[in-house]
């Protein structure tokens, strides 16, 4: 995090599990506490106190003694989480508790070069933490979810194919001087995948990918339970999997990449080209239909839209086959836009190409299951980015401490 | 590893850092290793004392006080490494050391069923050690290296798309039965990228895939300095990946997988096609020709030949974008037969493509690399990994130990 001074880090790892147990556990006692995490009753003792001190937990009533039931103190803190796409910048302020307090969408301009939209951004922050009502001074930090690739480290963003004119643009020291917060920048499906354990889903499974769908095709890996990033934090760029090598050209510069079949734009141009070709559909009466009326039309069983929404779903299972290979994860989560209001379809035909064509996949069947935060996911998670850099236990959490390398390694 | 007793394991981190940067810095002194390591003099002295005792580390001379050079000593301890392909089995004994002491290869064997091909193995085993003149007694264990999909943690293999006839055979403990021995049995990249790692190659990298090309195409990953083996063990089927979801049936049940188009039997199986189509090359006049005759007539600047390896290699390297895309790795190391010797085309035609197509390849150039453990890589690689899992670092080194999962991720 750049900047990120005054943060009320949690550096006490076992300080860091309690407070995930109470968050997640929703009025659990002292007792539950020492029963779930392991920790001596003395420990969770000396902790909850501190944390009471603090204000960052709240004591609740009708417990009976030693039972009295503690919850997360919701205003104690809160984050800004921002998601950055092509033609939408969506932002939410989320409560220590995790919950959504506000959110706001507007649309990303397409003036030339960053400079405007990293203002814009910067007063739209401003704006929506004033009509949240929330003192500034509670506010922990901003995270940015966009798409890579970028350097989650140095919150450097370089030429996503999705960003036009953006190109090594240091938007996490940019916007931190805009509105004096400390800025954390993610790629947007791995800030997915992070809200999703943040806010409680891909529960039980240590490995998951987060199929993350706006205007490109996105991944976020969750690899013995931290988040994966990969040697430059690049990494889970799902929409670049290859699927035809001949294929149609990729904004990325490549071939025949998921994104370049299954994108929502590609969808749509899909089914223009049916259209132009003399095929009906109701949407031949729509000229310059998008997305959301492809799905609309496939809802009411118009051929056309719904062929080219499964060949899409197809595809996309295709490419999770590759990763599910490749990395034997056992839960995928769909999530973004570019599901429309037809997330169910994707689900089913992917479960299905898995089933069909993963090797092993009869021995470990993989779940695929639709988002729970739903398409804030990427914003809510790069919020709890924030409130889990400050928070969670950092030895074992969703982020995993840098090691020194071993001389012999 | 299964019936494990009697293992000399080091439970000591510290002592397995202070063995490893011995084995691997070839006759350092104590004071070097209290520098490299970053542990105090006080601390290494007593290791080291401990290490001597154990007849694990001798002295060399020379050095003057306090620079006595320290080396591993190689006859303290063997494993051997079996690598279990369709058409062939290798095997090799290791010395504490990393030195191969004995290798030999033999046919797999084509009659039905697993259990002949377990006693052959158990046999040659028994052989070779009486042959390298190795105290049984001076045998930590069997490492067996095999094609997927498999249960590394209970050593059962499952139905390998390229051994006929297996299906939940319990390797392992067939295995142990047969010759006494402990046996670990993982997947033959994995086993490789171990192999590479332990015998000191695809160094300075924290993420590295070691592609393996068998009779079948696998890859071994290498993600923040450790093994990743995924959910179920079953993680790195680069061969699996998809390039054509229309593509030509695959033996593992799925269509147009990178091992549907660039294994050694598809290569020629391709020049077959196209010398029946009249097509002219040196191979015409070699009925029944197999893949090294391909890669000796391409060597021989024999056209078609050439043209063919090119083109698998290419499309190897589209599967590696897509491994590269998803998984962000530094460095790409290519060994196992299949390469047959042409390995430089294939590292040179894969460099070049992923160079082209992988995204952000400006930020970060990938190295792509040929083993320095060459075809034995596998089998190494087995052996290593029971040297490894008895005296290695295991808090941090090649093998994450299992964390006890938190309530609350």
């Amino acid at each position: 995090m750049r900047r990120g001074t005054n943060l009320p880090w949690v550096r006490d790892f076992n300080q860091g599990v309690v407070l995930e147990a109470i968050r997640l556990g929703g009025g659990v006692s002292r007792v539950e506490i020492a029963h779930r995490t392991g920790l001596t009753a003395q420990t969770v003792s000396n902790i909850v106190r501190r944390l009471l001190g603090q204000g960052l937990v709240v004591e609740g009533s009708d417990g009976g003694q030693r039972r009295v039931p503690l919850h997360v103190n919701p205003e104690a803190h809160f984050a800004v989480g921002v998601q950055i796409d092509v033609d939408e910048t969506s932002f939410v302020v989320l409560d220590l508790g995790g919950t959504v307090v506000r959110r706001r969408r507007r649309g990303t301009g397409r003036e030339p070069g960053p400079a405007s939209v990293i203002r814009r951004v910067a007063e739209s922050i401003r704006g929506l933490v004033d009509d949240a009502g929330v003192d500034r001074d509670k506010v922990l930090g901003i995270g940015v979810a966009c798409p890579g690739p970028l350097d989650h480290r140095t919150g450097v963003v370089f030429r996503p194919p999705n960003l036009a004119g953006w190109d090594r643009v240091p938007l996490a020291d940019a916007l931190s001087d805009e509105t004096g917060h400390p800025v954390i920048v993610d790629n947007d499906a791995t800030a997915a995948a992070i809200g999703e354990r943040w806010s409680g889903g891909a529960q039980g499974v240590r490995n998951f990918a987060f199929i993350y769908l706006g205007v490109g095709i996105g991944g976020g890996l969750f690899l013995e339970d931290h988040a994966f990033r990969g040697a430059t934090t690049n990494a889970g760029e799902f929409g670049h999997l290859t699927l035809d090598p001949d294929g149609a050209p990729c904004s990325c510069g490549s071939r025949g990449c998921v994104e370049a079949y299954c994108a929502p734009g590609r969808v749509v141009a899909a089914v223009e080209r049916r259209i132009a070709a003399g095929e009906s559909s109701a949407l031949a009466g729509q000229p310059g239909f998008r997305f959301v009326d492809v799905c609309r039309a496939a809802r009411g069983e118009d051929a056309l839209a719904l062929d080219e929404l499964r060949r899409a779903a197809w595809r996309l299972g295709c490419g999770v086959v590759s990763l599910v290979n490749l990395l034997d994860v056992e839960l995928i989560v769909l999530g973004g836009k570019g599901l429309g209001n037809v997330g169910d379809l994707f689900r089913r035909e992917i479960e299905r190409t898995v089933a069909e064509r993963a090797m092993a996949s009869d021995l470990r069947p993989i779940r695929v299951e639709l988002s729970r935060v739903g398409q804030d996911a990427a914003a809510v998670g790069a919020a709890s980015l924030v409130l889990h850099t400050a928070f969670a236990p950092q030895q074992a959490g969703l982020e995993r401490a840098e090691r020194a390398p071993l001389a012999s390694t």
